[in-house]
């Protein structure tokens, strides 16, 4: 590190891992592990309340970053708060209260305003979680901070390590499908989507892709659903995209002893592969990008001991999952492509600053 | 409302009351008030866990308005844990934990981003209150948002109301200072101190204002040593000066239907008026502005059942608080001036927007 350098210069991920290794410091020194009930957890802090658990997470959203333009104000405010109980969900808490800090123009007019609480508000009824709290003030750019609150009643929190060798690798729902939203969104919009459509790929799939990237909506049933199956071994949410994810529970693992965990993916199983493939090369984009290196599906990744596979399909029959992979002893993260090539799966997701 | 109004025209304090509104409105339609164990509390939101209640705060930190640019990184930092802090305080908390989400300026040099994150994890020991995560991004200016957590043991959490006719009203410490503080390095600072002392106004006067706005500290110890008092009918933080709070608290007693009640303020029992007035004069301000509706000093404001003087004296004797001033029948919220004149308290705190 020189003195010269700036915080774009390191990035974001090494900005948040020297907070991470920092913290780790400061708070051995200061406060004895044993007696300390709160700390920095997976996804979230984790406070030990008298026999319960709470799931604390913030995430915070920047009008340049998170916010395409094409979304509605409403849209800012509802993905906000889904933002912020996306990662209680991955933690299979339920939300029991979130707190919303705003950044607000001097200029935005004040009905555009009414619908960015309207969104807010929504998204609260919506999750069945009330709003406790937050601040108001002027800034230079929309920008929203929450605070998600979770809770889980017993000491049982998921975890993103504790997967096995052998365990299925599934998702909740599909992924890659925001990326190529935010890609259709991104150009001439109407005179893509007619391309797209003169190529074979349905309205509705268009339709689709805009709503993922425009009105995300976070798997909070289902993450409690997961926290009660005995199957499951781990989870998180997909916040970053499926590579940063994959990346994230190996450490996560290996810090826990499990050095020689890998993973396969196998191509062919993601949801809509064909579909994707064909977009991205009209798009002249990478399919692999979109899919792995993306984010903002807001899905859930989990693992499944696959010997106790059928009392999880009765468990999550009524809810979305896609098994695209397997744990295995490579300490490799892999992908098996469509053509049965082996190709490694690069930590690339979305970041900003760079 | 019309069309064209911006959140500029409206202003920060309506803005906060139209999502109060909206908040209520909506709550009450999806949520059932009964089983509802989360609300927006006074100072801070309100949830029950187990039969323990936590206290929930957010506030949002925006370079131009909360950092003066003597700032350094570190008080910056440790400034943003002070604030979400004071409101646990202000309701007789204990913090447990606190989240951080910063927006970082690209351009941002990494020692300064350093001494941010010093300034911060230095807070979370002198509070005793550990860091269980956050979100960082980049910005186009710094910004820091921070959740503090706060637990109560029991029911009896303290609120702003509550106070009844002729309690006394006690301020924690010295207000003014950090306006007097900032207006001094808003101004050519070191010709600004001279002249001062020149004047007769002591060196390690000056000093103290500067500290104050430099590196203010919540009363946390002393929030819940009042929590614990028989003699304490109320308490809230002082965050945006004594006048914005001295409305507020008057507000949620009259929602409790104590409608008659008022305050009156003497200005003689004011630590420093003197010198405040002094300063003031020869900064050309108005040395009651720089009291009352500045803000910034994070000190607790709250009330005492005269009946039980002595034994909050007992209490209290090892901290420092100021008896100013006491509630009567007037409904109305006054100042007795030094030269016995009776003053009507405007609502003026500190608003930015304006």
């Amino acid at each position: 590190m020189t003195n010269k350098e700036s915080a774009g210069d390191f990035g974001e991920r090494k900005l948040v891992e020297l907070i991470i290794k920092k913290s780790e410091i400061f708070q051995t020194k200061y406060f004895d592990k044993k007696s300390l009930k709160s700390h920095i957890g997976d996804d979230a802090g984790v406070i030990a309340v008298g026999n319960k658990y709470l799931i604390l997470s913030s995430d915070m959203l920047i009008e340049k970053h998170h916010f395409p333009k094409e979304m509605t104000y409403h849209q800012r405010g509802f993905k906000a708060v889904t933002v912020n109980l996306s990662d209680i969900a991955g933690m299979g808490a339920y939300p029991i209260g979130i707190l919303i800090s705003l950044a607000i123009p001097k200029n935005l007019n004040i009905n555009k305003f009414n619908n960015l609480l309207d969104g807010i508000l929504e998204a609260c009824s919506f999750y069945n979680t009330p709003l406790i709290g937050g601040d108001t003030n002027e800034g230079n750019e929309l920008i929203i901070s929450g605070t998600g609150i979770g809770l889980s009643d017993d000491e049982n929190i998921m975890m993103q390590y504790g997967f096995k060798n052998k365990d299925l690798i599934a998702i909740s729902g599909e992924i890659g499908l925001s990326a190529i939203g935010f890609e259709i969104l991104n150009k001439d919009s109407e005179k893509t989507k007619k391309r797209l459509i003169e190529n074979g790929v349905s309205s509705e799939f268009i339709d689709k892709t805009i709503t993922k990237i425009l009105s995300p909506r976070a798997k909070v049933e289902e993450g409690t659903l997961l926290k009660k199956s005995q199957a499951v071994t781990s989870a998180t949410d997909i916040t970053d995209g499926l590579s940063t994810e994959l990346h994230q529970i190996h450490n996560s693992s290996v810090k826990h002893d499990n050095k020689s965990l890998g993973f396969i993916i196998y191509e062919d199983k993601i949801p809509h592969i064909n579909t994707i493939k064909k977009i991205a090369t009209l798009l002249k984009k990478d399919h692999l990008d979109l899919t792995f290196n993306f984010g903002e599906d807001f899905e859930l990744l989990f693992t499944i001991d696959p010997n106790k596979i059928n009392e999880f399909k009765e468990h999550f029959k009524d809810k979305e999952y896609h098994i695209i992979g397997k744990v295995n002893q490579t300490n490799k993260i892999q992908l098996s492509t469509a053509n049965k090539k082996i190709k490694r799966i690069d930590l690339k997701g979305y970041e900003h600053f760079k």
